[in-house]
């Protein structure tokens, strides 16, 4: 069967959503967040800023499904080898690999430090990256109980924490250096902490 | 003995350290850091600017004695009864009450947040104030491996980022609440991370 063609004007769309994208992770990375605006994004990605308003309400919501586009890499939840030191030591590694790059850390940073102050922004912010994020880590941890590696009384949305909040703390603050060393120390700790007894 | 005086002028200059700080306090908690001033500290505090750049070459740098004037808790360390998991929750709850009191939060939040943004401020803001934190409690897990209820081998600073990065993330991000509950259960996973085999 032949794929559907998509209609031009559909492609179009997709390509005006990749540059307004693309244009307000640069920029907040170059601005900040107080001093991005939606002018800004619509001069930088060479389309109206009616395009914009057409889409989105505000400078927060273009940002976030900005990011949402480009996070989707576990949507589908965390490897299961049935290794739960060893798929937790792989996802946290390439996390360390995406947290050190420049062209991600700037807008994600930004964004993150608007957040800090600004409770509404930090709400979104958190209901549409962080707790995705520390759910799938939960569900890992549950799948590995199901196994019978993790102990039934364990509290596995805290050891997701214990895994990510650390890690967060290194990156956000600069209290150390991401390094897969630090991840793998985590992950060790992280189930010795949840083991059977 | 008779405690010797304080000359009048001394105590004049410990008023105006203690008014100023209060002053910068109260004012970065209201407008944030960015639109913090010298001169609105000055105002503020009922003193010259000229007092202030006296002591202070920038407001962040007032911002950090001020937060380092109120933190002197742990100096001397933390307790040490000779039951680990019992003095880091004791501890932990403490800061449970701290971070939840507005007073305090606005302030360090607003820190928090510029830090984010700003590689200097932010490394004079781990230096100052959240390396000692760290270094207390990577401290008593060093007592208790001494006194051999922690493994030989444990990384004692990643166990107390464990402790601490989740607790920061909570409040910063806002997270999920910061509750008794929520840091007895970090401590109880951090003790069992870290424990004798």
């Amino acid at each position: 069967m032949a794929t559907p063609r998509t209609p031009d004007s559909t492609r179009r769309s997709e390509r005006s959503r990749r540059a307004i994208f693309d244009a307000a992770l640069e920029l907040v990375g170059e601005v900040g967040y107080d001093k991005l605006t939606i002018e800004g994004i619509a001069a930088r990605a060479g389309v109206g800023k009616q395009t914009i308003y057409r889409w989105w309400p505000s400078k927060a919501a273009v940002l976030l499904d900005a990011f949402t586009a480009d996070a989707g890499d576990y949507e589908a939840g965390l490897p299961d080898t049935g290794d739960l030191a060893a798929d937790l030591r792989f996802v946290l590694r390439a996390s360390v690999d995406e947290f050190n790059d420049p062209k991600f850390q700037a807008p994600y940073r930004a964004l993150a430090a608007a957040g800090a102050n600004d409770a509404e922004l930090s709400a979104d912010f958190v209901a549409r990256l962080m707790e995705p994020g520390i759910k799938v880590y939960t569900d890992r941890l549950r799948a590995a109980r199901d196994q019978g590696q993790v102990a039934e009384d364990a509290d596995l949305r805290v050891a997701a924490e214990m895994l990510l909040g650390p890690f967060s703390q290194r990156w956000l603050m600069r209290t150390g250096p991401l390094t897969y060393e630090f991840t793998d120390t985590l992950v060790d700790l992280v189930v010795r902490a949840v083991a059977r007894r």
